[in-house]
């Protein structure tokens, strides 16, 4: 089901082109750079496109096409429906704009595009969006620069489904620069005139490929199933919803054509439905990159999270951005103080939050580390861990892989919180990512994923 | 008052070292880097530390001594104070731990050195904190590594009162490295047993060098004077509350020895008093960094922010994120958007948040930018501009610098979001903060920084 949009076997693009600066040369470029399939330029002004036969309409073209990519003016739309079910095409994914969004003649065209599509039983993906990319296969049905993305776009696990076209190229860089994380599918689903998020949740639910689906929607075209959907999945789900406020949803309006309804029943059924919500396009990213690490977490209610620091005042300030969000502060036993105490000085006794600056000037900072990281894995009343880490040279790939092997050891998650010199502290945080543990420079986004985190996992299996 | 800390003519560095694994090291090498006045080491175990003669206690010192530092253990304090007030020592910064955060013993030690003190007419800095800094004269009283600093720390307008020792350090590498900020002083209060957050307050209120006071405090030893003081001053006050919590109060008590006390009644009076309150470092840092821009701004309540952006969606979040804390959208005059609406294809008319993409796709960057740009500065609805910026080489530091002139040419302040890929979204930061504009990767900063100054810039003068 929607195969024959992520795994077509022929592709036709209407619109390609060999000018470098129209989107039109930019899908061409990009899908001839990792689409195995075969590729049909359509374009009346041209008789070859990056050494591949154009032709002048689809008609023309003399193989079966699974896929249309659409991407000349919305008047044509109607009529290419038609050219395009007379050729077997199943799926059009049409990138330009000027349809619903561009008032009453666009609404027009798209309602009978969508009439014709219909007749023919082809599916239509947009329009008014920036297409689709598969990070693992290299696809890239999109009209994003094609010098943008070859190096930086990187196979995963994490599926996006995006209702804004800048939004879903901007998504897409963020994720993929802000840390490591990979993605299976980016899909930018614009007006989503029949193509919607439950089909894409669906399939992203279904995809083996995919671990975490995150989505930024305007909309929900159908909010029952789409909460019906969430709560049958142990996949997380993060949703970021524009146009919660009555402006924003003016907004989105206008932007996407689309209307927002009732934002507190969605929060309310999100919530119901175990979807974790984000407020930010950075704290949608850090979530799904978090889940992407699939560390292992069994969170209870009795028990809560261990912090480790070097500094009194960040310990401080994470207890009470824990508190604003209502995580718990693990209640450290006896047995796991007495194990540590003798790292401090007699008149220093350790307390939680677990401050060992002064354990670590006196016994080196790998002892310190290792003892009391060792020491909160093994207690019972620990199911996650806050770790600080000021940037020093002495913290190596090495200690960071050994600190993700005690998470799968105990399956207990750990949040690092990397404090120091920009460069040499990015250094740190990419060194963590790698290692499979997420890692921030601020503590706020540090606890929000965590929350994230603790939230999923105590989801309730759905009746 | 308080000139002998900030500006002594003479300083004695007790527990001064010439071992480069010591604190007692860190800080003599500090201090002799920037410090133009007369420096006295004194230690008894060497005779000379860094070409300078050592001393084997104060009363060896040949000269006058405005201020000593104090780095030896915590027992020897108070009769240290007593052979200071022989020389005629005016103030004793403590840097040391062991005592009230240290249990009975430390207790008495710390209130003996107090009593000593006072009827010497000695002030007390500390104990338990990490000195001070002064940005602008380089002077660094601190056991700071003296590799850290020398390339980060920058002059400008910012004061830092912080009570955490390693925060402070911290702080100070954050704030330094997060954009271009520059700090006048840094002073870190660790327990306060006598100098004292409103002491600090006063002295920067007073002082022409800091322009923005930053607080990270984990108790407030006179609530009423700090408020009374912050009510008073016209210049901005930004506080991060340590301990809000019950469990963060807690560790902040075994952390500076300090009480927080009520916060919910500290919380409201900071908003009366027109305090800035912040939840996390990075946002104290950001708030600290946009104030000491100096943009002007007459926020009033019937006008609001006007933005301007590449992205439909990024639009609609941050309408959202806006309403979120109360931030208003502006209502845009038909003028406005029929200034605009030449740069737009007729099917799709200009509405608020300026999604500007297809403008710019047909007319250019440049071209749309200050067409639009100017229609909003003009425009009486606005007082107050979210700018969103994509990562594209056509934006330059003559751009931003042109932003920030129609920033002051009308009274109008600009936040600047910038999305892209990372390393050139990170140098367009770069440029347009060091153009004068506050700018960001994250949507959620930008909102928060310029409700911060909503609220300062409408903050009633003290009666």
């Amino acid at each position: 089901m929607l195969d024959y949009f992520f795994n077509p076997k022929s592709v036709a693009i209407i619109g390609a082109s060999n000018n470098v600066n129209k989107g039109g040369y930019h899908i061409i470029k990009n899908i001839t750079a990792g689409f195995k399939g075969r590729i049909y330029p359509v374009n009346k002004s041209y008789t070859e496109i990056l050494q591949l036969p154009c032709y002048p309409d689809i008609a023309s073209i003399p193989g079966d096409i699974d896929l249309a990519i659409y991407f000349i003016p919305s008047r044509e739309l109607p009529h290419t429906v038609n050219e395009c079910a007379k050729k077997g095409v199943k799926g059009i994914i049409i990138e330009s704009g000027g349809f619903n969004e561009a008032g009453e003649e666009g609404q027009k065209i798209q309602k009978r595009a969508l009439e014709n599509a219909a007749k023919a039983g082809i599916r239509l993906w947009g329009p008014n969006c920036m297409g689709f990319i598969d990070g693992n296969r290299k696809h890239v049905f999109s009209f994003i620069h094609s010098a943008v993305w070859p190096d930086v776009l990187r196979g995963g696990s994490v599926g996006l489904i995006v209702q804004s076209g800048m939004l879903s190229a901007g998504f897409l860089l963020h994720a993929l620069q802000e840390g490591v994380m990979g993605v299976s599918k980016v899909c930018s689903i614009g007006n989503k005139c029949d193509i919607n998020e439950n089909d894409l949740l669906e399939y992203m639910i279904h995809d083996r490929e995919t671990d975490v689906i995150a989505c930024y929607l305007e909309s929900l075209v159908d909010g029952r199933k789409f909460i019906s959907l969430a709560r049958k999945t142990r996949k997380p789900i993060i949703v970021l919803m524009g146009g919660r406020s009555v402006h924003g949803a003016k907004a989105a309006q206008s932007h996407t054509a689309s209307l927002s309804g009732n934002y507190p029943i969605a929060h309310a059924a999100f919530r119901q439905a175990g979807i974790i919500e984000v407020f930010d396009p950075a704290e949608l990213t850090d979530m799904a990159r978090a889940f992407s690490k699939k560390m292992p977490f069994h969170p209870q209610a009795e028990k809560g999270t261990a912090i480790l620091t070097f500094s009194g005042g960040a310990g401080t300030i994470t207890v009470d951005l824990m508190d604003d969000c209502g995580l718990k502060l693990a209640k450290l036993s006896d047995e796991t103080l007495a194990h540590i105490a003798p790292l401090f000085p007699v008149w220093n006794k350790p307390d939680h939050p677990l401050d060992l600056w002064i354990a670590i000037e006196q016994h080196g900072f790998e002892k310190v580390f290792q003892r009391s990281l060792n020491a909160v894995f093994e207690d019972p009343a620990v199911d996650s861990i806050i770790f600080h880490s000021y940037a020093t040279p002495l913290i190596t790939q090495d200690f960071f892989n050994e600190l993700n092997d005690l998470v799968k050891k105990h399956a207990k998650p750990v949040v690092v919180w990397i404090e120091g010199r920009k460069d040499f502290a990015e250094y740190l945080r990419g060194i963590a990512e790698n290692a499979g543990l997420p890692a921030f420079r601020e503590m706020n986004r540090c606890v929000s994923v965590l929350k994230g985190m603790k939230q999923h996992f105590t989801k309730k299996p759905a009746r």
